[in-house]
């Protein structure tokens, strides 16, 4: 049967936000998939920074505390399907992404989705679970179809809760024009989207990949995820380090993923005459950077908003190949009951934490 | 005949950099053409403000005071080619670009020549007149012919001095995907490229532009180019402005031409979401910008140098139509003996000053 | 209100195809518009040559005969809103475009809803007025939000109904990259889509655009659209002209609207060197061409379906700047009971007739 | 010392095009490098099926029979250099691309310099080695920089001289957006350029690659080269596959590298809606293929002349990381005074032949 099956209770945990940095996990009603969407029980979530970000101050549009469920990196199972979805069935096993658009602003209709121009206005269709609507910190969420993929079973859950931040790179690379082999990249900052941003960069031919950071245990992450060259910049200059294996013309692409606030003019210094940097970590306020240097050298700057142009899809492509592998950055998991050590073991990366996931429905 | 012909006198008058801010006339050798070259009897030359900075100060790879000619944004007549050329003959009227690549990098064999990674050595072929080598504030001056158009006869050399600025202007379009049919587009500043800007916009039908400035004058020449709307800064919040004419949005395009400290951020904050900024003028140093707001809504940055991908040729056609006139911004001519004058009254804007033009061979 | 004002009565006049090349004026129910739809009194609504051949013979996925009301482009007044619709009002004059996507398949998702995968689909939300679902040749006609435009009072409905076809032509121009300033262009064929693109090619600032035909009537029309030469081929060969005026180099864009047999060929062979080809019009049927002398001048061949991208927005500021005028295309109106007369006049071209519009409120 | 070391005899054997399909064995002098030019000896120089052709009945532009060695898939070290070069050095290991353009016309300056539109004419300085100008049959052949490219001590002459192939399937790959992450790919011909497209596109990580052709042997190879499925079309229709592959949509990119006068029709029939199709092999003259279908489902065409857009430089990243292998197509050599039997080998698939090498300098 479509629809509700018998063995989806009334009630699930929930990790409900109710205060600034207070998850609370409550019995909550589990919600009911419309007519475009299907309902997950969800395997695993896992914690991003902007979730800390948005439990420590709230986001736009954010729902109001003691009715919101953050998480929106996660994986499961399809238990129920709306009334229009033949494109799943119950008991696929799927991956999702966060934004849903309204589907009617220009934005969506030229399949710009996550920059939808009606965001955060559930009443003309927009969804982003877990920023907007309720996401992945509870035993069952609906998603609307397009927010859906199905996922091979030789693919985890855990990696698979991973998906948004290898499609959120793709995204970027698709962005700077998709085609790098042979170039020069340089990424700075190897939290799990620079280290991701390695592993694309090589899965997608760069010649040679540098990283740039600060921790020599996420440095040997980066050689493990492929990169060429890492350099850490407590230990060697890193502008040098990229005129050296550029014969001093700089990179073909920067990617700045640290959030430093060095970050924007760091990039904008290592790339060659007409190269672009994408930029996937940023500092909070304004930060002060070269403009004309910018310009002199032709270069560009380019941004992404979540993981846009249906890049999720080719992310499950490339872990199913074998291509890219996110095993490995997801180094701890807690149960629901345990989200506030499982974010503290995150945020003070215990244990040489790198992903941390939550598993909603663990025994 | 071919060559040099007779009618050439062996010596020219040319203004020489001979110290910081300070040109003085001399004689000077006339160059001659080299096989792939044309001589050039200069009939206009603008003054560009990158003249008067590299004046103040040197730019990289500009020659020796005593012995370099500026000036990159002129018109003349053809008196002499080079032996490999046929596609121009003794008589044909012209115009310029600054940039010739040094055709052997990999930047120029892409297309990608104003960016050429052998700047500013000219053994190995590159040239940009009036920066790297001599220019044309010189009664003749030479010119690789990829850096040469034919200007038809209804286009006077004064306004095909200005070509450059147009074809800049073009080439920053193009960059950012030149087609923005029924955009809402912004230009921050008119100087001589924002005013351009407005016009470009308008030519390829862009839907309502919104220029913002400081000086009514200026304004006013912006309507006249063709502006929707002016907003003096000073009497009106330029925010405000943009946000009522794109319903709170922002907008699809904005270009920053004001050089001002405050430009990159405004661009920011003026753009719509997926929007992009042209960046056409440059503070000195570094300023301040939040890069954060940039990636939220997914936005990009996109600069120029020059005036590239061959735009001067079309820049001459939109001359040629009609479909944009340059002849308004050409406020002032002065010989080539009062030269100071002529920059005095650029950098001053007397008169209400917009390009200033030197006639090298006026009688 | 919102919903079905009063003023709607139950039922309206629609021509509905029985059978073969056979409409009938029939009294059928108004259809209500949906959460996302509005409900459109027609003031006009073109014939295009696809509503001949569907007449004909059915097209995949059209209804069967005696329920399915033709007409894809037309334009009318908004009289009752769904429930979710606050973009549009009651009183709004407004245009369409056919295409809706599912909104849910891949290409729709990515902006492409002109392919969308689940086409004919109407279960899975995909509808393409006066094609697989009702259209225009009545007195209302429901649209989803999504194919809606408002449109300005300076532009009456008998302009407004040709929209689509400057929204088509215009996403061609944007298939092939959109930036045209300067380039040479050739159109063959001077039916609707053909003029119209001669006023495309130079509102964006082309160079020099030749229009090939047949007709000197036709032709006449061209040069009124901007065409810099018109071709009659039965008196001058095309490609000499071509030739002639590119320095026997071909031009930079060759637009096949004639759908004649020929057509393809004729578009290679004209095109320069990387030269480019978008093909309006298509021959039915297989047709023979040298595709060897495509590859060996790295030409390309771009089509379009329908009138994608949005592009009916930016169509709807053309006219409202008066940068392009269709009324001189729309030369003959009928009334609804009228209908066959229309056809033919539009077949047979009667009194030069070029698009023939449908007054279904008619008094 | 620079230029022309004592080690180079005056002399040297090259194989000369005497008349149609006779090449002769002939002691002519060996070529000096102009200054923007190194001098190669020739180490490995494979046969293309165009050599084949233009051995049959000229190209256009082709020296005249008595004088011209042709030969343009090669690789060697360099021996001398002119007077500019710095870029390589006497000993270099280069692989070669055939193409220089003018560095003049407009194609060339946009970076399209394999449609140059002075292809043909040395005058204006373009170059086609072994097509317009003397190419690697020969012990010794000249190239300016532009066309040659260092290649790393790990790969060898023999696959370096395939490079030109690689060069230009990952053309095709930029032309039709570089970006296929889990795109659905079929290659049609089992050819070097139809096994390398393979290669390619695995490489690109493409999600799904099929593989049409008629030879077992072929087929094997490309399973070789990644393919995920192989179909032989004498065994098994091949859109009877293709459909079974993509749920009967329709892939996303479709190669054509067959040269089947079927070919062109086949692949707008494999192509999904909004897909691309990428000719590389073409049938001599005209052929039948149904346009309207390309249309009506909004698919492109696109070609590539040669190996572009620097990809050679593209190409030996690949070979030099191991990402992709070319040896197992250069399946035969010879020696120079066995070029007629190589000759034979390769057109008659003797031995199982794919590409076939010339040993000029062999002992």
């Amino acid at each position: 049967m479509e629809g509700m099956p018998l063995e989806i209770p009334a009630k699930m945990k929930a990790a409900v936000l109710m205060a600034p940095n207070k998850l609370e996990i409550k019995d909550v009603q589990i919600p009911s998939p419309g007519p475009h969407d299907v309902l997950i029980n969800v395997k695993a979530c896992a914690i991003c920074s902007s979730d800390v970000s948005l439990m420590h101050k709230p986001w736009p549009y954010q729902p109001p505390y003691g009715s919101f469920v953050p998480g929106h990196e996660y994986a499961g199972t399809v238990v129920a399907v709306g009334e229009t979805v033949d494109e799943f069935q119950t008991g696929d096993r799927v991956a999702v992404e966060a934004h849903l658009g309204c589907l009617r602003c220009r934005n969506c209709r030229l399949g710009n989705y996550t920059a939808c121009l009606n965001y955060g206005k559930p009443e003309k269709g927009h969804r982003a679970n877990g920023f907007t609507t309720n996401g992945g910190y509870a035993q069952y969420v609906v998603n609307h179809i397009n927010t859906v993929y199905k996922i091979p079973d030789r693919v985890e859950f855990e990696e698979a809760a991973l998906i948004t931040n290898l499609g959120c790179v793709l995204y970027g690379f698709e962005t700077i024009g998709g085609y790098v082999v042979g170039d020069q990249v340089v990424v700075i900052g190897p939290g799990p989207l620079g280290l991701i941003s390695v592993a694309v960069a090589k899965a997608l031919c760069a010649g040679n990949v540098v990283l740039t950071g600060t921790r020599d245990s996420r440095l040997e992450a980066g050689l493990a995820m492929g990169a060429d060259r890492v350099v850490n910049v407590n230990d060697e200059d890193p502008m040098t380090a990229v005129m050296d294996e550029t014969q001093g013309l700089g990179a073909d692409l920067i990617i700045e993923s640290s959030g430093n606030v060095n970050g924007p003019q760091t990039a904008i210094e290592m790339a060659k005459r007409m190269g672009k940097i994408l930029m996937l970590g940023f500092p909070d306020g304004s930060v002060t950077a070269n403009f004309s240097a910018l310009g002199k050298d032709n270069k560009s700057i380019y941004t992404v908003r979540g993981e846009g142009w249906a890049n999720v899809g080719r992310a499950i492509s490339l872990l199913e190949s074998g291509r890219i592998s996110l095993k490995s950055l997801a180094t701890h998991a807690f149960r629901l009951d345990e989200i506030e050590e499982a974010f503290k073991t995150f945020t003070q990366r215990i244990g040489g934490a790198i992903k941390v996931i939550i598993i909603p429905n663990a025994d």
